[in-house]
């Protein structure tokens, strides 16, 4: 189902950013409830200004017999990023200069965006460079950079406090599969499932961002709104493809997100890798930045530089699967619950270990087996012993090999005794900390 | 010499708690000085209390031809531990549900406490379940739980301070060898070693507690003396299995007792691994529980939950030795020889590697050896660079490689000369810390 | 031409401490400027005073036939040092106490001063031993401790700024070579370098020093001073043989210093290890005393007692090399220029990630290569990301596994945009701190 969902987003057409972006969240607010921002062409952002939308309705090169040697039709990567209209004959020297390919992987179209100050470009597969053998060449580039808006699609869940656990995936570009739609794709899902869940302790907000400048201009209207009431947020992307995770941790490095997150893979079993926040990557780039310096981390499969095929037409439909994407959403939803679960406790009983009353503890029918009593000994010996307002429910599953949903019930059960009381006060609680 | 006195406690009858810990703490006593304390039966501890003692005639059940398929005189782990009395003849369904057993050690009796708040139950040998082939047995117990009074076994050797070093061993339940005996026996020997020395700079304290009612009846009345005079302590249990140690930390992980312990096993080259504190195991569990927070380890060989036979009747003489109770005495006692040689002194000269007097340090007849004065000379300079006020010996000697022993005399020699000085006051001196 | 500096200076005679010094100075002194500064014996420093002059004329042991078994002249390690005067017929069994040997290295004549109070003595391969057959022999040593001076050189390069980095060679006892005459050459020849470049921002302080007592009578003079200039310091020393390094960590272990060493060593991809600050060694000893606690660290190729000819007559020139030399003096003006060129910046633009201008940042000729662009991106963005105040330059080369004179320019140029400016105020900048 997931897969059906990347082949109908995969159909919308890329020509013109605006459309192109409304038509993506339209597509998934049939899962999700998605409210579409706007914001005209010239808003500013700190030192960035939303951009002119730019479409293109054709762009080819043409030989001397009018064949069109690369275009824009066969696939969207052929043109460079926010190239300008052109229409001219070039020399093969001068043409040379403007097409870009991949020589380590020669039957790829590399993915380029006009950073380098380059007003236009073409990308094709480095093998196809041979056949560029004539002296003049006709570049025909029919695209326009014209007002328009850019859309932020935003989605929210409002818990029992208003605290906030943020998720974000980038929509535009879209046409890559591993580093583009399954982000937003499992975002989708995860955002449906917490749908589907009752008496959640945190509210959760859902981003659907063109990349940078669309978590920029988010920034600069919500920053501080995110800032005041965020407990854990993450990045969710590149999370189709691979068979082990990579974790990147927020900017601190040790915040909830990223407790959480490595708690979850640890005891998870599943082979993972975490690396250190940087300022390369996707948008917790931004929400890492020194001014909001969130804690969004950003838990993915296989991550952008880490397959040869990033940044390449050689990224798509065949790299990512169904399962990998499921599994990445159980993995998310593990690691949200395990946040919702989490708590501090102080032990009511600290003078030696408390007595436990067999008969509110041990829920066993008949004769308990002499494992299952030791185990659950082991659990609540656990949450009493270092229940002492510095170890919260995850580092004491950490220290029993569990996960914090693992040992939920023994802490509510120790709760409803009177032998483990909150240490968080009415105003964290209620989200103000 | 240990293996006999194993023999003669091994053989005091296990029927009744009370007259077997006084005998048992008699039978120590003969060869260290012992002082018992009597706890009523109902004298209140936190949530605890002191609980009645239980004392067992007979136990057994009879088949359809009144052969006793399971008799208490052939071992004390038949009997669940605190059954209660009761003579009924039961369906072979409902005493199945009364009988534990371990199928991973078919051959072994479990050791069982009535934790689950069962009633009554028998333990057996595994592979022994084939032969209740039959419909209805008669179970018959003839126990007492009576008033009575629970024994601590303590012990004490003033030192020039009241600064107290605590070493702690449970005597009940005692059926067991690895997990039972060998710690009396190894503490009683480390006592009895103790006694023979003069000049002791610390206190010691001896306690012999029933495990967990005993520490922690211990606790509530003499916690806070322990807290205010405790140096260092350790729990003596599993002292008598194994090739390698294992070392248990205090709940706080650094402290002097930690210290010690564990430069001396890395010293000492045997092999060990360290574990955390934590709340399964023996008495340190009380002495580290919240409210009191001691600094006691345990230094173990083979622990609590690494050899199979834990908990069962196979935790027999067979498993300990003579040899390992010994080498066990003589690293306990390096370890507090360390504790009681160790200092921070403060260099008296600091500007430069000070000049030393060939005369006074270099004590060698004829010309000294190359390697012997090179060897002596880096301990020198090791205690004077790094004697500034934050490093105390044992850190010292285990940059050298060395323990805090072999370079007692080399501090002593600069002391003399002047040229090391003590840090610590005569307030922390006199133990008031 | 380090190797014939090394030949040069081989032949200089060893007989007085005070001449053999003057004339090492002087030697030097034709490559670098070099200040003689002169201490007359008897000069105290702390508990040390500058020594009486030791010169040797003549020292040998005679048999009865009047054969020199063993002659000063054939080497001059023969003699222990500092030997005091004798002649005198002595017993087989009085002599062979005087005779030291290393039985490990019986090729070798071992270097021994007289630290252990002893007054003569003679140095010889252990294999000779077995010469040594008749009962009677007459020891002659010809030598005199006499009044004079003792000889420190000293030279210096003011930067823009009075904050110093020093270096520091022992000239004395010169007869060996990796532990002896390459740590001076090798600082020379850095000293040259240094010499040609402008603009340098540190001033730079240059000693040689009889080992010991030269930096212990000179930090008495002038450790104040080093304490409130110092930047950072390396001993000069053990640097011509063996392919791979050792740094030694300054006492406090995370200086300067140290920082910039290791930060090449890693980049640079050349095998080495780390060692903790030792009292054990050269100079470093006493720069790192308590009183002083300079950041001094040493980078070295193979270190004092990493090979088994250091301190005989082994450690010659047959182990040093003038490949080794040169890498040495590349590797040490790569840390420094590293210093050089480090510095803490705050980045002006920290709401999300900065725009980048192409054309200011990218001064490609004609249309970028992708990989260039990028790795450049990846450059300005880990420089901006992190320069908030707590990173340096080294801390962010470190994170893109480049070192610090990698990222150099790309520094300035984020500098002259406007996008990065220095933390340091102008105290620290004038030297001041």
């Amino acid at each position: 189902m997931l897969m059906e969902l990347f082949d109908r987003l995969s159909l919308i057409p890329q020509g013109a950013a605006g459309p192109c972006v409304r038509e993506t969240l339209r597509t998934l607010g049939e899962t999700v409830p998605i409210r579409q921002r706007e914001y005209p062409t010239g808003t500013a952002c700190y030192d960035w200004t939303v951009p002119q939308e730019w479409s293109v309705r054709q762009a080819y090169i043409l030989d001397g017999q009018g064949r069109r040697l690369v275009d824009y039709r066969d696939h969207p990567l052929h043109l460079v990023e926010r190239t300008v209209p052109i229409r001219k004959v070039v020399s093969r020297e001068e043409l040379l200069r403007h097409l870009h390919t991949r020589p380590d992987l020669p039957d790829s179209i590399p993915y380029v965006s006009a950073l380098g100050g380059e007003d236009w470009g073409f990308c094709l597969e480095h093998r196809r460079l041979a056949e560029f053998t004539e002296d003049l060449y006709e570049v025909v580039i029919d695209a326009e950079l014209a007002e328009g808006t850019m859309t932020i699609g935003e989605g929210f869940i409002q818990g029992k406090t208003d605290r906030e656990i943020l998720l974000s995936a980038n929509i535009w570009p879209s046409s890559l599969a591993v580093s583009g739609l399954s982000g937003p794709i499992v975002q989708t899902m995860i955002y449906r499932k917490l749908l589907e869940r009752t008496n959640l302790k945190y509210s959760y907000r859902f981003l659907y961002l063109p990349e940078t400048i669309g978590s920029i201009l988010y920034l600069s209207r919500h920053g501080e709104h995110l800032r005041s009431r965020m407990a854990a947020g993450y990045v969710v992307a590149c999370v189709g493809h691979g068979e082990s995770y990579t974790y990147k941790k927020s900017r601190r490095g040790h915040s909830l997100a990223d407790k959480a997150a490595l708690h979850i893979l640890k005891q998870s079993g599943v082979p993972y890798r975490v690396v250190d926040w940087s300022p390369i990557g996707g948008d917790e780039r931004h929400y890492g930045s020194q001014a909001f310096d969130l804690p969004v981390g950003s838990l993915m499969r296989t991550a952008y530089a880490d397959y040869p095929e990033y940044r390449t037409s050689l990224d798509n439909r065949t790299l990512i699967s169904e399962v990998a994407m499921r599994q990445t959403v159980d993995l998310y939803l593990d690691v949200l619950m395990t946040i919702e679960s989490n708590e501090r406790y102080q032990a009511m009983q600290v003078h030696g270990q408390p007595k436990l009353d067999p008969k509110a503890l041990y829920p066993f029918g008949g004769a308990p087996r002499i494992e299952a009593l030791e185990r659950l000994t082991a659990v609540y010996s656990y949450l009493l012993a270092f229940s002492d307002g510095t170890h919260d429910v995850i580092d004491i599953a950490d220290k029993l090999n569990l996960t914090g949903k693992d040992i939920a019930e023994a802490c509510s059960a120790l709760e409803r005794e009177g032998l483990l009381r909150p240490v968080s006060d009415a105003a964290e609680r209620a989200g103000v900390l």
